[in-house]
């Protein structure tokens, strides 16, 4: 019997190099690629250079490793950016939605994952002796740890405490509450808990 | 402000690119970016040549249009398929549904789309021409048309079929009817009607 599914093995790699990409099953890797077949020539190969100059020409910053194209990002670079304040994250998607809300003017570093011993990922495997490097330099004010508040976020918030603890800086985390938007009774009891205890004088953002 | 949304520029060109296949937006694409900066340098230049070389060395097959690694595509070379019955079909998927069926040991044609005014696509924009060519010569027998069910494909069909009605051959079409698996509640009822007019002989497949 015909068990061949494919009728070009040019095709096969493709759909087979598409659908190991996550959440693409095979036949939405086949429907990207008899779409990608479709389109002009020039157009196909600008895709296929894109992906390969990424990974053989992108570089990480030396001073808080966000990608980047050169070997100081340029956040780092930049001049209007205060170097004395450095907000920890996981990756660089969480400094993109940080920079998206454009209310932060300080650096970041990114520790490029978070303490999980179920994925064998400890301390060693991040970015944190860096970290401490920078802030054991005395020109660091503060550290504002932004990571996620699951249960492995807040392990690895402490552990990075811990670490900086003897130094003088401000350590501060970002605020945890109910969320702008959302209904009250849809916020969880830990969440809500929080949010009572720590209260804030309540500023209104109408004109009076 | 600042309103680049990408540290790098690397970055922004594979995250475009990606976001300009059918059904990836923004956040999946930089998603799929982010997976691939993950993977080792020589899966990721695998990823890419196999999108440059499908569109630059993939062929159609000079006898039915499908997709090929040859001049003739397998199907078409294959002396086991009998050349005398030719499905036309819009394009290779659905020569992969019907091959996926073993059920059909004819050949195929692809006419590369199906006749619709709303998008500027005619008969001449079809491998339609081709087809009658074919038939003309006199050695085909029976001509299937395999077209979508829409106003469109029946339309193409229509039109195929008075282009092929002087020749002395069968022109057949899909069968019609309730899908095997379905509730009969959800057929619709132009099917349900087909499916009772065109009703054929109970045949049972489980064993007695």
């Amino acid at each position: 019997m015909i068990e061949r599914e494919f009728p070009s093995k040019l095709l096969d790699k493709a759909v087979n190099e598409f659908s190991k990409l996550p959440g693409i099953g095979k036949k939405t890797a086949l429907r990207l690629v008899l779409h990608l077949l479709k389109q002009e020539k020039e157009d196909v190969n600008a895709f296929g250079n894109a992906l390969i100059q990424l990974k053989n020409e992108i570089k990480h910053c030396k001073v808080c490793h966000n990608i980047s194209d050169n070997e100081t990002c340029e956040i780092c670079s930049n001049q209007l950016r205060d170097k004395s304040i450095i907000c920890v994250v996981e990756n660089i998607k969480d400094i993109m939605a940080i920079e998206a809300t454009q209310s932060y003017f300080g650096t970041y570093h990114v520790i490029g994952g978070i303490i999980s011993p179920m994925d064998g990922i400890g301390p060693a495997d991040l970015n944190i002796n860096s970290l401490v490097e920078k802030v054991s330099s005395g020109e660091v004010k503060e550290v504002i740890l932004g990571l996620s508040t699951t249960m492995e976020g807040e392990t690895t918030s402490y552990y990075i405490f811990r670490k900086l603890a003897k130094y003088n800086i401000e350590i501060s985390v970002l605020a945890r509450g109910v969320a702008i938007g959302d209904e009250l009774s849809y916020a969880d009891e830990i969440t809500l808990g929080r949010s009572i205890t720590n209260r804030t004088k309540f500023e209104t953002t109408y004109n009076e």
